[in-house]
């Protein structure tokens, strides 16, 4: 249908962008990879680790000449380059993304792009990550077995009507190709479903380590030789306490009932079990913990 | 001054009994070690796997021929055996254990045992073990790199007052040289302090994680298939669900107060994220977050 995909930007060679690079490179890609960062540190790293090809001195022109951009920022960062490069993108070519909120991102999407005349917009995200940022930590296998996620809702119905060009679609599917190629399960959700989704099992998690890890913070940070008592349980809980700010500022801007209602449910089940320490009802919390896990967590 | 130590008994071969079997013959012990469990399932796995030489037929008269007693049970057994065993034994032998809490269990040890003419009591708490239990789980280096706690407050003094005898008071030195053998840092705390502090360090993300663990159960447990979108945070943090009610039932019982404080400060901090994830004051608790692990943990 369209042409085979040989031209792929990434804008934002942190962690992600870095490693989708590196994902592209592992898996046999041939085609050039061109990168941007706002942090030239970044970029200039992610070329010495040959995640890219080449560094972009004009994004908005390297964006015209690729047939894939990849927007690798944080959320809000994301919706910027949206607006910028809706003004110069024409429809052989696709936007995506690996946006950790989609709802925003999946309606502006529809709004910029996929439309007669205009490039296309996959709104994707790879649930994999780590606690720290930045491209000397990418890797190539950091996306293997995880779950990327595409909120394609109207995507096949904008197809039939024509507004998403048959180049766009063809470089979509074949995108996501690339991304079983990584090793990664693909899965298809609804945008809002996505966001009601990772407030429990993504966003949920980030915070409640945050929270846990500052109170411990407050609580034992001028005794720090105490916290090696802790051992590998500790470690695991408030190993997320590391991740940055700038990123999940703009998750808990861009998702924040979702998230709030999950930290609620959270504060009552604490309550629930701290006024049960000494009565049966304990041991009805730890079967259904125990059962989540046989579920195969 | 007392015998070297050549004879060990363990109660409760489950995974800190077998471990510590494994790691005394890793370490180079090349005494006796005799287990015992209520279930002889886990003795007959602890033998099998050559961390015990013998499965104690009676308890009891294992007890009596042996210098070290170790008591690798949850709390509340470990009380009732120090119960039992403070009729049969005598002031050349030495009770130990791994218990959890260590307040109920010092101050009952000063009781029944650390007094003329009676065996030694050396409370003591591996801060290691693994959210799955039983012998079939234990590992000789489970210990490497832990720290060992020993809440010995009176034990110098009582030492010198010869409350403990010095056959004892030797034994108990040679334990804690077999413990640093393990590959553990021996940390030496008052029972009150200790507890307190675990209160932070590891019950709090234990009942945590359980929390966490039975919410979403019960908010996304009829479609485990979306759990697998969580990835690794997700599952390191609902890791400790696993956890057997049986150990945690009687850590909640003898350390109630303390608990029930740390998971109070703890729904407070979480309702403090929840009502500003949108303003200036998130980016203050990931800052204090940052810092706690900038600290080493």
């Amino acid at each position: 249908m369209g042409q085979p995909l040989e031209r792929v930007l990434i804008l934002g060679t942190g962690l992600l962008g870095t490693s989708a690079g590196l994902a592209l490179r592992a898996a046999g890609f041939t085609g050039s990879i061109t990168g941007w960062d706002k942090d030239s540190k970044q970029s200039g790293i992610a070329l010495t680790l040959k995640a890219v090809h080449e560094v972009a001195s004009d994004p908005l022109e390297a964006a015209r000449a690729s047939q894939i951009i990849l927007l690798a920022t944080p959320v809000y960062a994301i919706l910027d380059w949206m607006e910028q490069l809706s003004g110069v993108l024409g429809p052989g070519q696709l936007v995506t993304d690996v946006g950790s909120t989609k709802a925003v991102i999946t309606t502006t999407g529809n709004r910029l792009f996929n439309q007669p005349g205009r490039a296309g917009f996959l709104p994707g995200h790879p649930m994999a990550g780590k606690e720290v940022s930045g491209a000397a930590e990418a890797d190539a296998a950091l996306f293997r077995d995880a779950v990327w996620i595409f909120t394609t809702d109207p995507w096949i119905s904008l197809q039939k009507e024509g507004d998403i060009s048959p180049e766009a679609a063809s470089l979509g599917i074949e995108w996501m190709q690339w991304i079983r190629a990584f090793g990664c399960r693909v899965m298809e959700l609804e945008a809002s479903r996505h966001d009601e989704l990772v407030a429990w099992v993504s966003h949920l998690p980030q915070f409640l380590s945050t929270a846990l890890t500052a109170l411990l913070q407050i609580e034992l940070g001028d005794a720090p030789e105490l916290t090696a008592v802790g051992g590998r349980a500790l470690r695991e809980m408030t190993r997320l306490g590391s991740s940055p700010y700038s990123m999940w500022r703009d998750v808990a801007y861009t998702n924040t009932e979702a998230i709030a209602a999950a930290i609620h449910a959270l504060e009552q089940r604490l309550a629930h079990l701290r006024e049960n320490l000494r009565t049966p009802e304990l041991r009805d919390e730890f079967e259904i913990a125990n059962r989540f896990r046989r579920g195969g967590v």
